[in-house]
């Protein structure tokens, strides 16, 4: 039994990821090209991942804030580099009502300009800092080929930005956030993560590095997840942060900035999904089980309502689908929306003091006695699902590591087996372009601590400086 | 002892309401002209009212979802009223990178238009009603004077949008949000409202009727707080939004939205703060106790951190305040941000077995045994607190409620002192225009089940039809 308005993963990869995102009903196309509509399932995702992120940096001391959306073009302008690499990507506002504007302002990329002049005006000592903020907020960035969730002209994201007294200290947040949003992927996701610095050409424009998180797809297609910067002083000094130190003189910030945003979804769903819908890992399911009753008769909804509210009491979050669609039409349903657990009761089953437990991920059905203890059951069978998503998930990964010695490897490997790549590299620019001839292979990361595969660029084949991740990329 | 950073309330309100945003750190200006920095204090506040609401709207059975910033003109212009009321006061993208856009595009002062483009897509028969929406986002309007929190020209909102299958449901709908709105107001932000419908001239643009959610703010200005409108079918019509009825007759849904913005933010500041700065109902302050140790010994600190997780562990928010500050310092700190309860212990407390608890509203001490049950005495306090705010802000409202029966006793009341006029009125738009004369006054609404004051319109004499409340509005 197969949903039949998802093609197969194995036949079209792109079309089962779009037909996966409409059958699941996360998201529609809208009238504005290049921007999505997202729908009550895909925004209750986007829901739990922020409430579980928020938490996590909230714990680690950082708060909310919210800029403003529009950014003048001259305050733009103060750090080249930043504006350099968002100018072909950025919408402009021009008028303001019917009038035009003395100064055209463009919808923020991303808000390194506006947090580094509101620290401007508000940093003055040491003792203001640091500040760690962080907003929650849309962004825009006017991209020519897009695809729901993963690459879209507006998207919805966090945005972290801290200032701190000492480059210690900012490169400490900068390595910490990093290691928080991998350790989000790993437990909540259940996407394993491979974590590196960025090259000088594929780093933040405006950092000084660049740490990032990268994911691979079910195909073998890598995914940027997450990235965390460091700026030094380059920011402080374009927009004089400047600070009386401990020693009376004036010194500039050190700064961070690192995010994150909603093509997490889109990962969700290539990394775990399959041909009957959406799967979710529990921990991240907006709604973890589905209670579907076989016949809707007075003894089975009691029971129905009894699970329900057992499993409630301890914050496990439950539908009951007393609709009157037929009992195949509900399941089929529960499984494209991704839900972990199904339970199932009908007349007979309470006849036999049983009801029939369905995870999502294996669709492996098991009864279980009305006799036992039904939060337990559920809770187990939840923990084991997350667990074996995420070793499943890095199987395939590690399955598609490859190790290679020079680019005839890497294109063999490429055209039979796109995946992470593992190779030296001299450090040269002109080998990155010449790896990206090979169907636009990129570095992923540099490994901080990578072990020395071979001596040689895997290019140029002159002395090679860094163990290097590659991969092509979403 | 009086905050100096703060002008009087009594001396210039205008004045006092911008120093209690800036002392309080609830806001900074920003660099786009008409836009604020939302900092951490102010943010908390959204979030706190974010949370409360959005648990009202979902268990009403609301659902969340995200719309796309940007509406193309020709979406905007279907509805001929919409685009006519906002026209003046939309900002326009014209530019995507460096390429000048076909179709010029609005940032959403209102969703609307992108709800009934995507309702048109999604309903079709009347299994798929209701469908009973809301957002969360950003929206813009260019304004010409602006004042943080209560008008800018991009404010935080959420909005309600709901397509039903018949009138008498999406009746009900505005009707409830209506209700819920006012609960919120009155229960959480301990400010009384009245509602009621606006006149035609007041009534948002596009719908067919609008209720209101109208408070008084400390001076007797009033202000629009929330608002719920009923559109009939006239976004339904403009936007083709069809289904297939129960006769399997083709009909035309019916369609409500209801919104509520950060301007309530400012309703707080205006109706409870004082001259030494905020003062927040405990059920929405972000943090609700302030434990403030008059020396930092190990003593101290020690029965600080025991009062500190007690309360915590009934989930009552805590901030203790161990930095190298004076005692005098951290009072007025907790005093400024507007902390609801602040517990001070020293020394000399615990030698005496008892600690002072001061009341932010009143600033009342009441000596506090430490052998008594702490969680009782802060939670007592604060219900306490909670229902006092209310009834003060309620006295004064009464106070400054008058009624009146012509232009000439309306006239002497706004100049002695505005509030709310009670009066009846024709139905004729000439009479309100004729009292706006008179400072700017308006109609704030028509009390659905007003008694009748009296025979004969405010303004013209003639025979009246409605009781309306008027006032000077923010």
């Amino acid at each position: 039994m197969k949903n039949k308005a998802i093609t197969s993963r194995d036949v079209d990869f792109a079309k089962w990821y779009t037909d996966v995102v409409k059958a699941a009903r996360l998201a529609d196309y809208s009238n504005v090209k290049g921007c999505i509509v997202f729908e009550p399932r895909g925004y209750a995702l986007w829901e739990m991942i922020q409430s579980k992120m928020d938490r996590m940096f909230k714990e680690t001391g950082h708060q909310n804030v919210y800029m403003p959306l529009l950014i003048p073009e001259n305050l733009m302008q103060k750090e080249g580099e930043l504006i350099n690499g968002f100018a072909p990507e950025v919408a402009w506002v021009t008028h303001g009502g019917e009038k035009e504007l003395e100064e055209r302002l463009c919808i923020r990329p991303t808000s390194e300009t506006l947090f580094s002049d509101y620290y401007s005006h508000v940093v003055n000592s040491y003792r203001d800092l640091p500040l760690k903020y962080n907003q929650w907020c849309n962004v825009m960035r006017w991209e020519k080929e897009t695809r729901p969730f993963l690459r879209s002209r507006e998207f919805l994201w966090q945005e972290g930005h801290t200032v701190h007294e000492t480059r210690e200290e900012a490169e400490e947040e900068t390595k910490k956030m990093l290691g928080i949003y991998k350790t989000f992927f790993e437990d909540y996701l259940a996407i394993p993560v491979i974590t590196g610095k960025k090259t000088e050409k594929e780093k933040f424009a405006g950092a000084e590095y660049t740490l990032t998180v990268e994911a691979m797809m079910y195909n073998g297609i890598t995914l940027q997840s997450a990235t965390s910067h460091y700026f030094g002083q380059k920011f402080a000094k374009a927009y004089d942060i400047s600070f009386k130190d401990r020693n009376n003189e004036l010194s500039y910030c050190y700064q961070t900035s690192w995010g994150s945003t909603t093509r997490m979804i889109g990962a969700l769903i290539m990394v775990h999904s399959d041909d009957n819908g959406l799967v979710l890992p529990p921990k991240i399911a907006p709604v973890q089980v589905a209670i579907v009753p076989i016949q809707m008769t007075d003894k089975v909804m009691e029971k129905v309502d009894e699970i329900r509210k057992e499993l409630e009491s301890v914050g496990i979050t439950v539908t009951v689908d007393d609709s009157d669609k037929s009992a195949g039409y509900k399941f089929a349903e529960a499984e494209v929306t991704g839900i972990p657990i199904r339970l199932e009761i009908g007349e007979r089953d309470l006849d036999q003091g049983k009801l029939v437990l369905t995870r999502r991920d294996t669709r492996e059905k098991t009864e279980v006695l009305l006799s036992s203890d039904i939060i337990t059951v559920v809770q187990n069978e939840m923990h084991t699902m997350q667990d074996e998503m995420f070793n499943r998930a890095k199987e395939r990964r590690d399955a598609f590591t490859f190790t290679c010695h020079n680019l005839e490897e890497v294109k063999c490997q490429m055209e039979k087996q796109p995946g992470f790549i593992h190779a030296m590299w001299c450090g040269d620019e002109a080998c990155e372009l010449k790896m990206k001839e090979i169907k636009g292979t990129k570095s992923r990361c540099i490994l901080e601590d990578g072990e020395k595969i071979d001596h040689h660029c895997v290019v140029c084949g002159k002395e090679a400086k860094y163990h290097v991740v590659w991969g092509i990329q979403y």
